[in-house]
């Protein structure tokens, strides 16, 4: 296990992956840069970014340990929840926090932030 | 120290415990359920729930790490912060984040999302 | 490294500084106690203090692993974005989330909690 911090996509403001002693920290994912306006097609592409930036860091869905999930319209949960599950895999839901606020732009419906373990961990555990 | 991830009451949309690197995520703890209607109920309440979650973990509200809460109405901060304190194990109250925020429910008034040690590692530090 | 939970500045409510598994956790850092009204000069307050407790965890800016910003408005995103893009140093940002939401006081603009690596733990990798 290394001890020192390797930061990928960085600027000047974030970036989008940090990973240290193990776990991968994700910069808050939402569905800046497209003109996608539903919250059902947002919540895709968000999910859709999240896969990426965690298989380039060795890790995936399956390995996400926890999730908070703002709402810009609270009222938008069921039809963000719907994505979400089918998106789960089986017995790999992460702890989860989910509460309503605006996000950096008034298109943002839904942005999510994930810390995951990294899967190289999993496997050789010593 | 085991490497893998060990979740608990998992269901499609998230589990309440998820533990991994000796680390406890909880998912986001409310009254959801009952016909509590107060704050200070609401809080109890939650963090009763908190303390039964963390006791199956292997772990105690004296390990908590970090703390968000958000409350549906900012101006319930005093009364949450009584329950809190009477709650909270003299010196060891975590690094806490309290903010306002709309929940998933519109009679849920408060929401406590907690990331603890798990006790078996300060006992035995190897 | 230790697997024993360190606090300081705990108090019946929170800790400023919680260090485990050579991890700091900060409260989430307010201009509480000042008279700064403007989101430029809270911002740099709160960035002081981050800066403060830190360096008294052995840690600092270049080792904060995740950030979450609360703003009251999210009209003030950009004011923000300047004061902190200017204080992290290049190739150190962390993976950050912001969010919209009122915070305990009226007058307190900017919320900001971090983790970070503690700083020994990069340089005796072991």
């Amino acid at each position: 296990m290394t001890d020192s911090i390797v930061r990928h996509h960085t600027n000047t403001r974030m970036s989008k992956i940090v990973q240290a002693q193990g776990l991968v920290h994700l910069c808050g994912q939402t569905a800046v840069g497209t003109d996608i306006s539903d919250i059902a097609g947002q919540t895709r592409e968000v999910l859709s970014r999240i896969d990426g930036l965690l298989t380039e860091a060795g890790s995936s869905r399956a390995h996400i340990l926890t999730a908070t999930i703002y709402l810009r319209e609270i009222s938008d949960f069921d039809a963000m929840n719907a994505e979400w599950e089918s998106w789960m895999p089986n017995g790999a839901a992460p702890a989860r926090t989910t509460v309503e606020a605006k996000l950096a732009s008034a298109n943002l419906l839904v942005e999510i932030t994930v810390t995951a373990l990294q899967a190289s961990i999993m496997t050789s555990p010593d």
